[in-house]
């Protein structure tokens, strides 16, 4: 299996983290962001929302989207598990991971996209204002994080799964590219990223 | 199993629709986001995001996100099959619907929040620019989702699946709360819906 990757990208990394943890070896292609090869049209045939990771099957079929593609993986090799063992831990490993999308992700997106480094590219019209609210958005997240970090050793529970991958992979991102990193005071939410850093996956970029 | 619910409230209803398609009947209790109840410490201990939908078992576990909410209850009653019957498919599914939640829902979300019924309330600081920037968003998408109707049936191929939903119920309050309805001429993605929205499950509000 290939997985159209670049380096640094979050989510690629997600995917590689999800594959070193489940021992699955992927053949990486480069594809150039910089380049904007993700937006060719060839490539929007793998994907056409135009983004990676993509994951292209031996037969030529594609999967996009890194909780997708971790899903697929999760189903061709089920040991170790990620996504939950039974009904209701599935659902919620899968509400954590979403909160965790859709409540810090979307938020540091919107950070990045509206911050320097994209700013310096010159093809994105910023919206200061929406970075300002993105920002306190992202901050206030990081304290439910650490509030829930008292009594929670994970994301979902008791056990390393798919959402702590997901929280990582947008906490690294927005503490190296967007000048949002916990702040030190956090001490529940460093305790768990600390933690969570030390395993082997983790040193994959 | 109880389902805190809202009249008119988008996401609530994707899970009413997916449980009417499924044949599950769930009690649902009426959670009145006008005096804020989604936002009290009671309801938080039941989804620490404050938001509906929330499934509450007999047990009184509680799975809060749509998505992951019909997750469950396609495991606990998997027939009619809305997630896929093998690894491929299930990814395929998968991605389709992230696709639409996090480049249509996402935007209509920023409409929704920026727009006038939201600004009559006065409790949000709103951005007129990124309205503007996500009307954009909506109505490209909407011209991507008529190209791809063109040779596909369904969100995800040739079925009926939760994509589907997703799907509906962004549209559906996108042009009654949003006026972002989809523009006249785009023939295929008025076909599709026209052809969804005749199901029983669609009538639901």
């Amino acid at each position: 299996m290939k997985l159209y990757d670049f380096p640094k990208a979050p989510n690629p990394r997600r995917v590689k983290i999800f594959a070193h943890e489940k021992d699955i070896e992927l053949e990486l292609i480069n594809c150039d962001m910089a380049k904007r090869e993700h937006k060719t049209a060839d490539f929007l045939k793998k994907n056409p929302s135009g983004k990676i990771p993509v994951l292209e099957l031996d037969n030529g079929e594609c999967i996009s989207e890194s909780v997708a593609i971790c899903r697929y993986l999760e189903l061709i090799k089920p040991e170790p598990n990620l996504f939950g063992e039974n009904a209701f831990e599935v659902a919620y490993i899968e509400s954590r991971n979403r909160h965790i999308e859709f409540e810090l992700w979307t938020q540091v997106g919107v950070s990045w996209v509206n911050g320097p480094i994209v700013g310096s590219l010159g093809i994105f019209n910023q919206i200061p204002k929406a970075k300002e609210a993105s920002d306190t958005n992202v901050r206030f997240f990081y304290e439910r994080l650490n509030n829930e970090f008292e009594e929670n050793k994970y994301v979902a529970g008791n056990r390393f799964t798919i959402a702590d991958i997901t929280l990582v992979s947008a906490i690294d991102f927005a503490s190296d590219m967007v000048d949002l990193k916990p702040h030190k005071d956090l001490k529940n939410l460093h305790r768990w990223h600390m933690e969570v850093s030390s395993r082997p996956s983790m040193q994959i970029e």
